[in-house]
């Protein structure tokens, strides 16, 4: 997607350790006309997929997913950490998610009422580097006996091998922005 | 706002403590058209008020706060819990917020990249008990010598002192479901 890689390029700063900091215009201050038309590309690939739900990890994937599911007029639905909290005793369905930014590991859960095994999902996220939370996420509607439509994140670290591993299982990734390449000069390579 | 305040009877459950729970449309699930709706009417509320940033806290806020950023097309910024991790040693304008659903004190931050003097900031949230969000993100807008056009919540729990106190500090606070009272028996009595 031209018009996110030129942002990429003009915005981003790349930080000790590959880390692409997007937090002008994409996970800390978000420009909605670009997240819209980050929904609105999703939407076109997914053309089709008879979507009933849309799932995504807290934090900063929810402004992208709830784009999208407004688009397909489906729910969304955002998996917590440390789920259990305020849930009131809802039964969940939970995975373990490593966290390579951050550190430590997350337990993800969202509540049993709302995946179900009927649902057509469409799991959107903002960045794929590990692939962890996507994996997570992915098991979450496994649990659910749910059908996955497929995988959509904003940017692909493609150089990681989050991605490829999901598409070794059949998977269907859609990536708007892969990032190929770091250079030492901290340039930016796509796809 | 009665299409909420129908949604809230119809689908919320009420959980001891007085905890309202509307994970099923509003913050664990979210009806994109309600949320759409819901964005609609801060946008009205708040019409004529030249706002420059939507300001909210992860994580259900980015929600709403994502389709009124979209509304008025200025951008999103949403602080962080546990700010730092990831920012690239990024200043920060910080403040100490209590949770007293998940218990704990948390300490929010945006960057003072992103929170300009200029700004004319419209905070959103979800939820408005005790008002220690709100008025975390009102400090965070006071420290960056920015204004603050008012805040807008979804729901309100009349009953505990939040918005009141947000009040009384003259700040403009817009709650599109004031909740009154619980009933023993469960039943939500509105403004």
């Amino acid at each position: 997607m031209e018009l996110l890689e030129e942002r990429i390029r003009q915005q981003g700063r790349v930080l000790p350790g590959g880390v692409v900091q997007v937090d002008a215009f994409l996970n800390h201050q978000i420009d909605p006309i670009l997240a819209d038309a980050i929904a609105e590309e999703f939407v076109r690939r997914f053309q089709g997929e008879r979507i009933s739900k849309v799932l995504t990890i807290e934090t900063s994937g929810i402004a992208f997913a709830i784009l999208v599911a407004l688009r397909l007029k489906v729910p969304l639905l955002f998996a917590k950490k440390r789920p259990g909290s305020n849930q009131g005793g809802a039964k969940q369905y939970t995975a373990s998610v490593r966290s390579f930014t951050k550190g430590g590991v997350n337990t993800i859960g969202v509540s049993r009422d709302y995946l179900l095994r009927q649902d057509r999902v469409l799991v959107i996220d903002d960045f794929m580097a590990m692939g962890e939370a996507a994996e997570g996420l992915c098991s979450l509607v496994r649990q659910a006996g749910a059908a996955l439509a497929g995988v959509g994140v904003v940017i692909e670290k493609a150089f990681q091998p989050g991605g490829d591993r999901l598409r070794a299982q059949g998977i269907r990734v859609e990536a708007l922005a892969r990032i190929l390449e770091i250079g030492a000069d901290g340039a930016i390579r796509f796809d």
